[in-house]
């Protein structure tokens, strides 16, 4: 194995490494914040760089909408069209396609769906979903896959799955013939306005699989095997964490993980409470991401080290303590609960912002703690 | 006088000079943002900091209804709670009570209005304006008055203009009598919980008188005369940017000026566009305050050296350039014209951030660079 992923250590089935990536080096097992439209949701670029983020993810489907990928292609990607020198993940699209555009329709050939901004008609194949993800410019781009939904029998999670592993043979052949034209690697003649400096010679982004199945131990393990040999740089579990009961999207990662080539990354998609991601990192998780630190600080749940708390309650009116005693972030040395649930109360924008910090300091911290564990 | 306001410099009527505060030494002529719930939308304080706000506002009215001037007075005043430790002014809750309440009732004892929040009853009077303000402890109160609408007539602006200069002298009375009281001059023994270095001994805060008189030059210089009588240590000029023309504005800030002290400062509240901020400094006024930096900004214009632009516009949509070229901001430094377009269209939070720290920056640098004239 190249230096690209290299393990340190491990503990049990967890493992502390060093993932090399075009744009960053990352500390695993990490936690990635969700920056769904180029940016997570009102939080600035350089307070995610003070809070030591070194990874986040991408939506497809949101940055093909708006402001389009040839738009940010031809504005030297998105690392560049978000000032946001490190690194970025970006999914498949395949997830916001069936969770929230209207009127789709899955063929063999892909997906025909409808904007969820302006009802606008637009198709989706594995082919067309690496083209986007490289005019992106991410480090990692995710294999075209349907999420299989909740609750599905068999037969459903079976025929899934198959579009699931054809889609994704054919988003590596697509993938593999084009890397070398993200926006990064393309020098200035071949007509991007990058300045030398940005160009990341002889570096390419990676393509990771992503294993689906369903909730069927059966599927899972065959899509496992499936895309191993394949042979992607790294390899995700998918179709989790759309409604299942908690201990199911646990057997689920535990039956796959050891399916799973020990030397790459794996990634758990979408995933979860602080208390999750720390027990599956120490399971052998390398990545997760998941919208809930974010979203949940828009709508005043904040977590803590002695569990979650709802600013917006009144018992917080005029508790001058800060949101968690343990916590050394720059919301919890400022400022109090009493001033955060006023913000709240008062619908003002800083709310989120503050929230947002705590919440994503937090969930870093607890990755942080779990990477110290194996240190 | 003392050094609570040293003048450097004269060139023309305008002057430079220092306005030392309980919480900030303030250079003027100074431009100050708004905070009017305790917060200056969608900005952290640390950021404020970083543009070197020495003095902001905050609104009587919103504070007093929400959290309530008694909830912030436990909790140690206004710095305290909103975590702000530079100097804050307040205005005397006059103007919301007239603009944002429902049926509201002006007797010569005070204002009987009903919340915009919930519809409950109020009662304004300068004896509980005062109470309000030195519970917040700001550094600089209002005096308590009727802002004058546009248009008024004659009797109507006389009228008004009475029951402001009866409102100034009991403002003045209480505020005298009870303006030991602000919470940071008050020590742990008599309730509050300040920590020692958090009191500021022997200083206190100022209370402004504010002229009125409509759109009449002969009612300006009546108040102008009555409050200077009164001996305040600072005079505001109320009443203007209420719909008139902008030369009426300009007339009656001429006619005003000359009327005050020289050796106080001179306030005008409520304006206005860069140029006109730039202009009234230059005229000799020494504070004004604006909501339009802020409140323009999560509309989406932005202020530049070049004029405005409204960064919604289409044409922005691939503009790699900074908002202003000239501007030094951390925006301008980092992003572009394309992102902050992006971040309105997809109406993401962010927007707000990064757009009031640049029309804040901008503001803030039309003042410096008024100073440095007058160098």
């Amino acid at each position: 194995m190249s230096q690209y992923f290299q393990i340190h250590r491990t503990v049990g089935a967890g493992r502390r490494a060093t993932l090399t990536l075009p744009h960053a080096t990352v500390e695993t097992p990490v936690f990635m914040p969700v920056g769904t439209q180029g940016t997570v949701k009102a939080i600035p670029q350089h307070l995610l760089e003070e809070l030591d983020v070194r990874l986040l993810l991408g939506n497809t489907y949101h940055l093909y909408l708006r402001p389009g990928h040839e738009a940010i292609r031809r504005m030297g990607g998105l690392h560049r069209f978000m000032s946001w020198e490190r690194a970025i993940l970006t999914d498949s699209g395949g997830f916001q396609v069936f969770s929230l555009s209207d009127l789709r329709k899955v063929t063999e050939e892909g997906v025909a769906f409808r904007s969820h901004i302006d009802g606008s008609s637009h198709f989706f194949s594995p082919e067309h979903s690496m083209d986007v993800q490289i005019a992106l410019g991410s480090d990692i781009a995710m294999a075209f896959d349907e999420c299989t939904e909740y609750p599905a029998d068999y037969a459903r999670a079976r025929a899934s799955l198959d579009i699931t592993l054809q889609w994704a043979k054919r988003s590596k052949e697509h993938f593999e013939a084009h890397k070398s034209s993200v926006p990064w690697a393309v020098d200035k003649a071949q007509g991007s306005e990058l300045r030398a400096q940005e160009r990341l010679e002889g570096q390419f982004p990676s393509l990771f699989g992503i294993v689906q199945g369903g909730m069927f131990a059966e599927l899972r393990r065959e899509a496992a095997e499936r895309l191993v040999e394949m042979d992607f740089p790294g390899y995700a579990i998918g179709g989790l964490s759309v409604g299942e009961p908690r201990e199911l999207t646990r057997e689920m990662i535990a039956t796959t993980l050891p399916l799973l080539p020990k030397d790459k990354p794996r990634y758990v998609m979408g995933v979860g409470y602080p208390d999750e991601i720390a027990e599956y990192a120490r399971m052998g998780v390398d990545m997760m991401d998941c919208v809930l630190p974010t979203r949940a600080a828009r709508h005043g749940l904040l977590f803590t080290s002695e569990g979650r708390l709802n600013i917006k309650n009144r018992q917080y009116a005029e508790d001058q303590g800060p949101v968690d005693g343990n916590c050394g972030c720059m919301v919890c040395r400022r400022y109090s609960r009493a001033y955060l649930r006023h913000l709240m109360a008062a619908q003002e924008p800083l709310a989120a912002v503050l929230n947002t910090v705590h919440n994503l300091a937090f969930y870093l911290e607890t990755m942080r703690k779990v990477r110290e564990e194996m240190a």
